[in-house]
Parts: structure tokens; sequence; C-alpha cells
């Protein structure tokens, strides 16, 4: 996906945000703002979303000295999740519909994004989760459920930390034998990484693997070998997450995106409302 | 006042709304923001807000070649304004304090700032009026009452056109005959010039000077040299709207500043709410 212009003055707002986030220093605050505008100034508006953010990250870890500024709230976030665990599970295995049900919870988790908001309460998380009980997933329900049947292996592209424990429950439903999760290959925003995985259990669930890029997305070029040869070999992709949406939606595979709409160029390009729960296939 | 980096952040965003609003081609949209994008990345913080707008708006009417892109829009305030003139009138004239009336009513006005929101009906208008009724005034009140017994002249900065007439019953208040009122020397969104003060009819009632500048505030330095003169003698000095405060409140003269809060960064500086109608001097 393209970026708008209305990405650029999200991208401006973004790290401001992101610097006040990580830094009390005003000059990192000053400093990441004067990059972020000199380099935006000269982008190209065909470049993909999440180039924005992988760049305002590496740059606002160098100017922090921080490998890792998120890393307390993603132990937060994983920990919160992880405390729900017991009862989602019980939720969806009393459901009428499991898998159904399991969709909804990992779209209840994509509310837990710092690049959207700066802070996620148990009380938000909670909410999150009646919401998405009622909130109606919007795509191709029947197509997904088609693919499930066919599919020998299945990758699993996580997003955030968190939220990715509310994925071990799809995965469960998925069948944990046929799916591999990817994680991204270094910190970006509260993204999950190998340490979120392991935090959330899924390692002894599934295999693990990252792939071995900083970008709160998955930028094919950026990622390693190892990651590629996964992504063109699976049977099917489920992609959590807007920023692996924005990143992968021309990728013309047997992907499905599970997200929810954060903004309004995501939203007029999906025809749905901001907040929606979306499935959604490349060319959506 | 100097800028605040989320003031960046909303010149970006300004930028790209003005550019919207006064041009459908894409690529004048695009070269607004990537050279607001570009300049901001190298200004000084230590300049006033307007400075900024000033810029935008500049490289706006280049663009797009229309020397006031927001002259419809100007007319159609002045027009909504005046139609709710006499009832205005009557209700300050049989207000228990005709002055604080008025005052209120010359603060609803400045509700109508295409700065801040790209459009304004009537029945905003009337919503403002109504809001300002009630709404708690904050300030030196009985100062200014002070100040008014003493002026022998009064120069009176005007802010955007249609709120140039709600102006009209508070200079009446004031007494014509001691009020200058001043207007932009250009257009730049919104703001009043000479053609809103006759429009608004304010031309029939006190001299009606404009300032020589094309900023959406007042920045002396840029101003000609007869509006800094009578700026430099006047025994007080009404200033309307927020550009006007970010522009001259650390001026030390005998100023009153009127205006409606509208941003976080002006809100955290007065410390009052974002909203909040305010009475302010230099120095606040």
């Amino acid at each position: 996906m393209e970026s708008a212009l209305d990405c650029i003055v999200c991208f401006v707002r973004q790290a401001l945000d992101a610097a006040r986030m990580t830094s009390a220093d005003p000059s990192v605050h000053e400093g990441i703002m004067r990059d972020v505008l000199q380099w935006t100034s000269k982008m190209d508006l065909k470049t993909p979303p999440p180039v924005f953010g992988q760049h305002i990250h590496r740059r606002l870890r160098t100017l922090t000295g921080s490998h890792d500024p998120y890393r307390e709230i993603k132990k937060k976030s994983n920990r919160m999740a992880l405390a729900l665990l017991p009862g989602l599970r019980q939720t969806v295995e009393t459901a009428a519909d499991p898998l159904v049900m399991a969709l909804r919870l990992a779209l209840a988790g994509n509310v837990i994004d710092m690049g959207v908001s700066s802070s996620i309460s148990s009380t938000d998380l909670q909410n999150a989760v009646d919401k998405a009980m009622t909130e109606p997933l919007a795509g191709p329900l029947a197509a997904f459920q088609q693919a499930l049947r066919s599919a020998h292996t299945i990758f699993y592209l996580a997003d955030n930390a968190g939220e990715i424990v509310f994925d071990r429950l799809l995965i469960e439903q998925l069948g944990a034998q046929r799916v591999t999760v990817a994680v991204r290959g270094a910190p970006v925003i509260n993204d999950a990484t190998r340490e979120d995985a392991t935090q959330a259990g899924l390692d002894n669930l599934v295999p693990v693997v990252d792939n071995g890029s900083d970008a709160p997305g998955t930028l094919l070029d950026d990622c390693s070998e190892a990651f590629r040869h996964r992504f063109d070999s699976a049977d099917l992709i489920i992609a959590k997450g807007q920023g692996n949406f924005e990143s992968l939606n021309t990728v013309p595979k047997n992907i499905f995106f599970l997200f929810k709409v954060k903004c309004s160029v995501v939203a007029a390009h999906v025809g749905l409302p901001q907040g929606a729960h979306v499935l959604a296939v490349p060319g959506a």
C-alpha cells in the first residue's frame, strides 16, 4: 500500500509521541522531529507506511541509546493478556463456533498498539474483548474457512506484544501442529519479538521464527531469506495487524489479513469505518 | 510566544487541510506538504506560530495562483454574522451589563477560524453565541474596565472575517469615537482585510487601517511603519484571536487579548482548557 499525504501528518505526530514516550530529553524530541521532517519532505509516496515507522523508530533508538525503549510496556502487555487467557480460552471452548470466537478475540488483541495510542490498561483490554464479541467481522469468512480446510502449512505473522497472547487462542483453533509463527527480527515500537513469543508461551506450542527485520510490518525485501522461504512455501498466511496489511496487501499470495482499522487512510482503502474489525485478502 | 514541537505537527496538518480546501490538484497538496516539511525541519523554534502560518499560506497562494483562496468563505462568514447582528445588538442593549455581553459575543465570533476548522455553519455560529452566554470569561475583567475608563485612544486589532461583525458590538460599547480598527494588510486564511471591514460596515463606524502584513497574527517587524506608529501611541490595545496573542503576548504594552483557546499548546501556556474564553494581558 502506498502512503498518503495524511500518513505524513501521522508520522510526524507519531515521531513526537514516540520520542516523548521513550525519552524525557527535549533535545531527543527535537532531533527526531527535525530528522523526520527532513526525511519525509523527500520521500517517495509509493513507499508503504511501515517504512516510515521503521525509519522513525531506528532513529529514536539511536538518539535515546536504547535498543528496546518499549520493552517494559511489552512485558506489561504480555502479563495483562496472560491474566485474561484462562477466561478467554473458556469463552472460545464454550462458544457455538470456537473458530469465529477465536478470530474475534485475536482481533480484540489488536487494540494493543503503541504506534497508535500511548498506553493501554486492563480495562481497555477488557473493553476491547467485550466489543469484539458483537463487532461485525467484515470480510470473506467462508473463503477463510475453506482455505483452512485445505492448508497443510499455515504461516502466522504476529503483530504486537500482548496481542500475541490472544493469537494463541486462534492458533489452538487452527491446529498448532500445522502453524509456524513469525515475529519481528528486532524491537520496533511494541511489535512482538522472540522474547514476547516466549513470554506468551507460544514457543511451547509452535515453531517461532523471526523475520529478520525491524519494520513495524512485513517488508519482504527487508526480511531474511529464511523468512521469505517460509513465506513463499506456506499454503496459507495469516497476517495480523494493520502494519502487515499495509506492507503485504498487494502481494499475490494466499494471505488473510486480520486487523482492526486504525486510521482514516486504511479506512478509506478498505471502505470500512475506523475501528472496524476486518478479515481481508490481497487486493482489498 | 515561541513555537512548540506540537505546533510543527499542527502546521503540517494545517498545510494539508488548507491545500485541500483551496485546490483540487493533488500536485498542489504534495507541493505544499514537501515545502512545509523541508522548511519546518530547519525552523528556529523561537519563531512565533503565525510566522509558520504566513509562510504556508504565501506558498499556497503561489502554488494555487490565487491571491485570496478564502475570499468566498470570508464573504459568506460576513453575511452569516450580519444576519445575526440585529438580534445580537438587542441582546447587548438589554443585558444587565452591556459591555460584558459585548465582550462575550466578540468571543463567540472568534469561533469563525478557518485555520482551525474548515467550515462553519449558521448553526455553529448560533451555538457559539449560546455557549458564550454562559462560558466563564477568564481574566482580569476589572483591570480591563479600569483601562477603558482612562483610555483616550483604543487600537482594536481584528482577527477573522465574520468575527469582525461581532466586533462591531464591542466597539459600539467601547465608544466608536475613540476606536481605530486594524485589519491584515493582505489576505491570509480567513483573516479580516479591508474588504471584510467594509462588508461588516465597520468603515462607517470607525477609521480602519491595515497592518501591511500577510501574517495570521501581528508580527510587528513585518507591519507597516504607519501601523507601528498607531500601535505605539495608542493608550490601549485590544487584540482579538489566538494569532494576535501568539505574536504579541511578550510585547510590554497596554494590551488586552481577547480569544478562544484553540489548541493544547496555548491552553498549557495560559493554564486554561481548550475552548476557554480568555481575556489576558502580556506576560500571561
